[in-house]
């Protein structure tokens, strides 16, 4: 199950400390510019070593393509690529290799498959993400095509939450800061605590919250293939996701009268006075802003002695080493934007087939 | 895309006001004995008019089989199923054939298919989650073979909430009360709470909390087939559902070193101390149990006048009328049950080592 | 893998001696009028008992539609639809309970699910075909708003053969004999060979052409979806066909230099001189006739004696009993339309242009 | 539709003149030795150069692994690989650029996508058939662990034709002839024929014949996913590919009595006394050797002025230039051979998992 998607599909390989991950992206449009500058932008916003509250690590991950372009274009054949893995220190994780680290895919990896690339988690790795920001960025450029954008922020990490919905920031601002939150003192606070965290070998978890703007009426396919459903398991299927919501999500505290959203004549456009439908209703697009929120763990990997068992059983203790990050946040907003776009792309072709 | 699942699949049809509903179970492993009395029994815990607080429209909803099964267990063969709609007013939609319910999926069904089966919904009706209740309690009964149980209960209805994890209440309990909650005294606040509300016209949302117990480890299939991601699309399919989470799933205000679960030697078995994780561990079970929260909206059939516009665009006001639930809440219980079973009975197939 | 197609799906369900064949069609476009009058003619022709050279079983193959039909046009919804079995004598098989029929379904089907419905050889019976000619004949009515036609006959029956291929050949002759071959002549010698295997209680195979005119270029999605390979694989699942061919097939006697088909300007429109490629090239629909040919082996059922096993792998000797097709191939015509129809529907709806 | 198969699914990219062709195999069963030495030897018998009768293009096809590979085991992970391309000269197509070759993808891949890779045809080139050997090395490996066997081989050249059926000759021989014919007459026939063709700039087709043994009893999944449907769609998934037959195919004149496979104890061993069957009764294995027929075409490639039309549709004329195969047989045989193995491991995992 390495492939994601109906129509604009991603394929994608690789583990942490193998010669290098990538993945192949098939039914993408022919006829598609690709803005190469723009492709390795969105791997940098991703990328290792990037800010003093990101991991150390640094790979320049670079993306190669393989197949699919002629000239500068999309040809409607598959896109290969791949980015070669560089700064492995793979010696970090032999102490890891006859040991169920806690929260981590160790266990669970050993018990399905009865074998284990133990260095830098294998498969589980969080560079497999590298895959979909790639196809992400893809379908970005595709989607700005149409005019539709994709926004993602982080809006909580641990405690520090911001207190306004979307439509109070400005958007463009969420780069300014390495934490990309886009209200500037909050921004401050989270990195505050995040380097106190990162201090402690401790880590923490956060929300981000992502904005579909332009996205056409009608995208969603009936029953199982709700819209809100493929952003869902889009987002479920990132590392360290623990929930989804969209439009007023958990908030279940008010009653229909005050939640529904009704219509009116917007100059000749239909549109609703509120949105608490969050832009989806039956699993449909209606034509308003889309927005859900994402909830993330903190890191499983923490720099203090933890108990656990080894692989024959037996009680243990470890402590990792290496070079992690405290909090994901920052670089799971990049991740968040890219399953979005593939899904909406996605669902918006699916769209044009009946 | 009414189709759902990967080996167990069930395909679904039907409109609310059409001749029936049903589907076709395809994959359903053979040899297994169909208890009758239980698939229906399942459904009579989804039907209409089973208490004071559901909608008083009365169907027996009597699941006739179609095929694949002989002497009374499958044969591997598809299994067709139809359940006959039979207390179907048309005439009380007759007001809503050219106006847009607000939140409902009249405005995105018209754009998207440029024609609607306007009575009772059509296909965006509830009544398509027989077809799942169907499938749901097929897959039961083979899990009940494995071991596995899958119990839901209402833990919220407005703002009235278990204060409580699943670990507190006898879950048995549940289906003492009409709202399907385990705690006697919150359920009489519930049903005190929906009564009030249904008598304004109103409706009130919630959250179903779900638990499966005893599934083996290794079920899941990274990446992008995640168990989680498997569940939460399922569960975000069903109608009204807003958001999912799974273990400590939004609750995010806690440090890594505190939510890890570490492992122990529990008699020679690996368990975990705790399980924030819910069950699941880089999208794969780890036999702890896994469980998760489905937050439902209010439904959007209030019985209070709404503004809205009509198929032209133009503005107008509404007032349904007809026989409504004042909240989905208590007939949701068993969808969000048949769901997850479908789910864990797929993700248990795909496991199935060779 | 009771579901067939991409976007235009068929998931089918029944067996021969249960209370109901049927199916549900998913992905039908919306806003297509369905015309019943046709569907059920499309059935009629597929019907046992229509000809002298037919089973006697007489069944009247009555469609019954339970869904996604709103004012005799498609909604987008999935159509469910059944048909009842009437015409059953299960008595007739219950000597054949506990033995295998020699090349029949008996074994294969006992073997992989250890179970079997062995009245009139359960989900292997040729009345599963009755859904596919119900999907195809939706399909065929969206196919004609585009101009495109479906003709199959048959062009072989043991050893009498027409000598020309499809060109010579008034095809709107087709069903004027029960054999359903355009050629009069060949038609009175194929029917009186029937009559004589018949009279022995034996049976016989045969060939079916099939041409697909109007076919827009486009159709096919390289390099696994290749036109000819999905219409390969519908021909081939459809019961008792040995094999497939698309343009000059299996006659591989000339060269390149006699084979290629140049390409010509036809009045401002791209056309080629010959068509040995049978309309498709590179897996894709070049705007020429697409045709090819299905064989069907002689019916498994034959009323002689024969040698086989029991349950029990003890040798033992058989008789049928019972109505049978002395030979498929009359029946067999609309069969292999409906999948046609399906395919190229199919194929029609993926290429669509974004 | 670049991926192929169910569980054990390879998708491929890669066009003749890019930087590289390769894919990822997904669902490959953890713990398989991949032998390196085997997998290149797959390629080598693929691979241009090979012979006096193939394309003179020497190309090493090495292929290099990228993932899901650890300590010479699989994993469970995808497998991704490729090969890059070397020994391209993309001015052997410049002139190739505005025309479309008779029999050719130009037109089609035009047409259908509105942009393409003219240089070596692109992605239809017959490179891309080196991941195919690639997932077929992989599931030939994992087969031999369970004694089943896949055995290709030239079988017709033109006129030139085997007389008789598999089991009178030694398979073991095929390898010893460059055009992998184990009848040591015929093929230095097929050798002459195929250098006289060649001399002329001409080219030939033929037919290659398949024998899978050892495969267990119940593969196959009716009624779409029969298993003879599915290899079918395999091979006409092929470049060049025109037919498929299995068992008897379309030889059709015998009788029912003369053509079914009577069942005998065989020493406990329920076995068939003959096999006109093919191996696969009602869609599913039946334990007797599998075999089929595939067809090919020759060559649309011929060195030989042909007549066409350019891009603007007027009327030209075209010659090849370049290095090409004058009959594709000897070097389809490991093609068909690679993706028989994949269909068969595919299907005995999905008949694991129920």
């Amino acid at each position: 199950m390495n492939t994601f998607g109906n129509i604009f599909r991603l394929t994608s390989f690789g583990e942490s400390h193998g010669p290098a991950v990538g993945g192949i992206i098939d039914g993408c449009p022919p006829g598609l510019e690709l803005d190469m500058e723009f492709i390795q932008s969105e791997l940098d916003r991703r990328r290792p070593g990037q800010s003093r509250i990101t991991t150390p690590r640094v790979e320049p991950d670079t993306v190669e393509f393989l197949s699919g372009i002629f000239e500068g274009k999309t040809t409607g054949a598959p896109i290969g690529f791949m980015i070669k893995n560089q700064n492995q220190r793979s010696s970090d994780y032999d102490n890891l290799k006859d040991v169920f680290r806690p929260s981590h895919a160790d266990y669970t990896y050993q018990q399905k498959y009865g074998i284990r690339d133990h260095r830098g988690s294998g498969r589980s790795s969080a560079r497999e993400t590298i895959a979909r920001v790639v196809g992400g960025a893809v379908a970005k450029l595709y989607m700005r095509q149409l005019g539709v954008s994709v926004s993602a922020y982080t809006s909580q990490v641990g405690e520090i939450k911001l207190e306004n919905d979307y439509k109070k920031y400005d958007l463009t601002k969420t780069e300014n800061t390495p934490v990309r939150c886009p209200d500037t003192e909050k921004a401050e606070q989270m990195i505050e605590l995040i380097k106190q965290v990162q201090y402690k070998g401790d880590t923490i978890g956060g929300v981000v919250t992502c904005v579909i703007q332009g996205a056409p009426v009608g995208l969603g396919e009936p029953v199982f293939g709700k819209l809100h459903a493929a952003l869902g398991s889009a987002m479920l299927s990132i590392n360290a996701v623990k929930g989804f919501e969209y439009g007023h999500g958990f908030d279940v505290s008010k009653r229909g009268s005050e939640m529904n959203d009704s219509f009116f004549d917007d100059n000749g456009k239909i549109s609703t006075r509120t949105n608490n439908s969050g832009g989806i209703q039956a699993g449909i697009s209606n034509g308003q802003d889309i927005y859900f929120r994402v909830a993330f763990k903190p890191v499983s990997t923490i720099l203090m002695e933890q108990k656990t068992v080894n692989i024959d059983g037996k009680d243990t203790t470890i402590k990792a080493r290496g070079r992690h990050d405290a909090c994901v946040l920052p670089r799971a907003v990049p991740i968040v934007e890219a399953m979005a776009a593939m899904v909406i792309l996605d669902y918006y072709l699916l769209s044009k087939k009946v």
